[in-house]
């Protein structure tokens, strides 16, 4: 029976060498240096390369708080922000040089693996229908103008924070995150 | 002295080739094969992949065509329009599995890479800038909201066209394309 800990020590390793080094760029040996264990170990944890990438994408989208966005005792904008500022408080960890897991993958690999592709589309998926929720909230109680469609705002925001962490890499600074959260909040969702 | 054509041909595959199979999936002895050239040819024209890259990157800006968005004689949300219209065009040509080259770049090797980091840095300013003047324009002709700053709504613009590519190599269909388009032009970019 495999310890528990090394296949948790394989996770970290592989969510800190994919999101340094890309998914090609990252092999086996490195993530089982990285974790301290023998490579031969790796294969009692994971099937492959593959199948641990896809464990680290679920793993890095429940880091997300997703859950942050259906807290019904925070006004829906303020929830909204406080996602926003959360996800930024993460990439500024790093200094803005690693970007976001799922946009870093959807750009190397979601059109070459079918596998990690369905991960990403998933993950992007619930994400937008949850902010989504959250602007339906704030539609409903006024904070937003009524002709603000939650689902399609929803994904554009997705795609808008992707494309401003991407950017934030190649700045390297926080400056496409304030962009996105100054527009965002103080010319896209209001009355 | 190189003949001209060859090293077209070296250009043509780079961009190619970095175009599917990113800049650390590509090497030299892909391109050569590709453009038909011995590789040692290649050192004639470029004096690394990196120099490649450069060229390649700035070849890719030029096609991007943003001196639509400065086009006086058309009204500026039908220029912005157009030129995203152009850029859906290009994207769709190749089934929305390549991307943006600047996303992918920027994802890839921009945290990694200085030389090239300032090459796409510089490429999605200029970009930013020219929108942010026809924004000017509409803004200045009233066709959109008075509280829409130019530059500000240009980079959040941006972030989020380069978002939405990226997110359309991962679902492999033109809809985050579509949704931003709609998004942008039927509720952010109104009176």
């Amino acid at each position: 029976m495999p310890k528990p800990s090394l296949r948790e020590a394989f996770l970290d390793a592989g969510r800190a060498e994919f999101h340094v080094n890309g998914y090609h760029g990252t092999g086996v040996a490195a993530i089982a240096q990285r974790a301290g264990g023998p490579k031969g170990s790796f294969y009692n944890h994971f099937a492959s390369k593959e199948e641990l990438a896809v464990a680290v994408i679920a793993g890095y989208a429940d880091s997300r708080r997703m859950e942050m966005l259906d807290e019904s005792r925070i006004t829906p904008l303020a929830r909204i922000r406080a996602h926003f500022e959360y996800l930024k408080a993460d990439l500024a960890r790093h200094d803005y040089k690693r970007g976001c897991m799922f946009g870093n993958f959807a750009a190397e690999v979601a059109s070459t693996n079918d596998t990690l592709k369905l991960v990403i589309d998933e993950a992007l998926d619930y994400w937008g229908e949850h902010l989504a929720g959250a602007l339906e909230d704030a539609r409903a109680r006024g904070d937003i103008a009524a002709s603000v469609d939650p689902l399609s705002t929803a994904r554009l925001l997705v795609d808008a924070w992707e494309g401003a962490a991407m950017r934030a890499k190649a700045v390297g600074d926080s400056s496409p995150i304030d962009n996105f959260i100054s527009v965002v909040f103080d010319r896209i969702l209001v009355p």
